[in-house]
């Protein structure tokens, strides 16, 4: 549908960091209809010059000026630059999809998959928020188990990779690994211990109750994108040497029960999802598998052997893009096709 | 206690492998009162010497006369070496504590953690079995929180280091990382995938249900260990680019509510474990803490927001070590300790 939209203007907000890199891929191989490409960073990486299809462009370094005749505004620059430029983009006229955590769970922002809950965007007032990385990939899976027999309770325990954290952060696993190697020591300085050959169950600051601020970030995110707000669900989150591809273990608790089979065929029928799994020819998915693809993938689907309607299950997806970019294009694309690239409020 | 008792003689049948070397070293430090040590080995590790506390030994292959006059078999060679060769240690007088999954569900075989049914060991027939890995870690956790407040349900997702797959599996991870590292490919032998920056949710042999046999041995182990025949539990066990050291993502469901302060000091109270929970100060343990160490770590001890009655907790011990070697050593010394060497019965 997408290439058969009137082209529109696009700045990238971070346009030199991971997701930013990853966007410009997005933005290429989906033919997204570009009039005119913007790329903005903030100061630090001004003066860099990016080629995108062919074509140099400057990295400017983001403005009051910078969102005039802009349509979207794909944001991917921290919290910090969000809170800031955010309204200034809106107030200029543009529509911004943010990656940041900094307006999700405001209640005026739609927070968004589109293939789960494209229906908000219908009511967005120029600021849309793209969910965490983990959230991502595990709403369409829940959705569809949703609409099937009906959530009771969810238990995740994530295996989240490194690009999770940035550029910086593969750079550290890649050169602690190295160091650890060659029998040396590597100090973190990304992370908060030492990744290569380890685990660290703590992704972003701690909060309220011994939890992560990631840890309540899905279970918030995921109440808010399935309109559940009291569904019963709790996270671990924990990172884990693999440079990208975000893993989760899932135990759900049904209303009623569903045969592994039922729940096969029902995420079967998702087009951003796919079923790997067939154990008897070792068919299940693992991070190197879904890193640079587009699907969700899910295997290890089995009955719950502590509860007689409950479900495991085994997510893989490429966090950068179904968790990031690729998810920000699709609501860019929704919103082209919906015409809803302008708010739907005409207060301004 | 065991240093006051009469030394023994020990077999280590499988001295050559990772957790025959580990039992070695555990016998030093504990200083474990031996009278006589045989190294048995299989034909293929024959010939090898391996020298302990300053004395070189050699390593024989087992034959039908290595038990004569042996008191202690400790058994880490495999299922078959175990099926094969433990009926012909007890009739031989010697009492066999078995690493391997061989007797393990065996209802006339207790399969004991000391600290949590030591009392199973009192009625032994012969052959005693040391759970696996995953399980050993985790039932001191529970039998605490089952003390406490009532298990109702439980939920784990495992991240399991290679060297629980043996020394060839550690040497896998170490080659196969130095390949990508300079940019080759190496094809995995050992395991089924890339393990490598990779995860791969799958140990040991698929069975029933889509589960592994893996998953099946924590959740049958544990019932059997806690004596809690029906206990709801449900397992995924994960492998993880780590090269010792298993940690557990574990969701509990009692019977009543306890607060985390109360978790905590019930599990502070054990001789084997160590809470490692100030979130504050990033306290918090990982396999590289844990590795080469005795306790059972806990840490991330918070209220299950999927259930007014739930906790989650992070479980990391050394897989080798509690999980095998030293959990062995322990049931020998208990064995010791309670003049139980010689079987219960007097039917021999």
């Amino acid at each position: 549908m997408t290439t058969k939209n009137t082209p529109v203007t696009v700045a990238i907000l971070g346009a030199t960091g991971r997701v930013g890199q990853e966007l410009l891929k997005v933005l290429e191989e989906r033919n997204f209809p570009i009039k005119e490409l913007k790329l903005l960073a903030s100061a630090r990486s001004k003066d860099a010059t990016i080629t995108w299809k062919g074509k140099s462009y400057p990295v400017e370094e983001v403005n009051a000026d910078s969102f005039k005749g802009v349509d979207i505004v794909l944001a991917s620059a921290g919290n910090d630059i969000s809170l800031k430029w955010s309204p200034i983009a809106v107030q200029a006229g543009a529509t911004v999809i943010d990656n940041s955590n900094a307006f999700r769970m405001d209640a005026s922002v739609p927070l968004v998959v589109p293939e789960v809950n494209g229906h908000a965007l219908h009511d967005h007032q120029g600021i849309i928020a793209n969910p965490n990385c983990s959230t991502s990939q595990l709403v369409p899976v829940l959705k569809l188990l949703h609409e099937q027999a009906g959530l009771k309770r969810v238990i995740i325990s994530t295996y989240q990779s490194v690009s999770g954290a940035g550029k910086e952060a593969m750079e550290e696993l890649e050169v602690q690994t190295k160091a650890l190697m060659d029998g040396k020591n590597h100090q973190p300085t990304v992370f908060q211990r030492q990744i290569a050959f380890n685990l660290i169950p703590h992704i972003d600051k701690f909060v309220d109750d011994g939890y992560t601020k990631e840890e309540m970030k899905m279970i918030q995110e995921t109440r808010k994108i399935l309109e559940l707000p009291g569904l019963p669900i709790t996270a671990t989150c924990v990172r884990v040497p693999v440079m990208v591809g975000h893993s989760e273990s899932v135990t759900v608790d049904l209303e009623r029960h569903i045969t592994v089979k039922e729940a096969r065929e029902a995420l079967e029928a998702s087009p951003i999802i796919e079923v790997w799994d067939n154990p008897e020819d070792h068919h299940y998915p693992t991070p190197i598998d879904a890193a640079g693809e587009d699907p969700v993938y899910v295997g290890r689907i089995r009955p719950d052997t502590s509860s007689p309607t409950g479900l495991n299950l085994w997510v893989v997806a490429d966090n950068l893009r179904i968790g990031a970019a690729l998810n920000a294009v699709r609501i860019a694309e929704y919103l082209l096709d919906h015409n809803l690239v302008r708010p739907a409020v005409a207060s301004r």
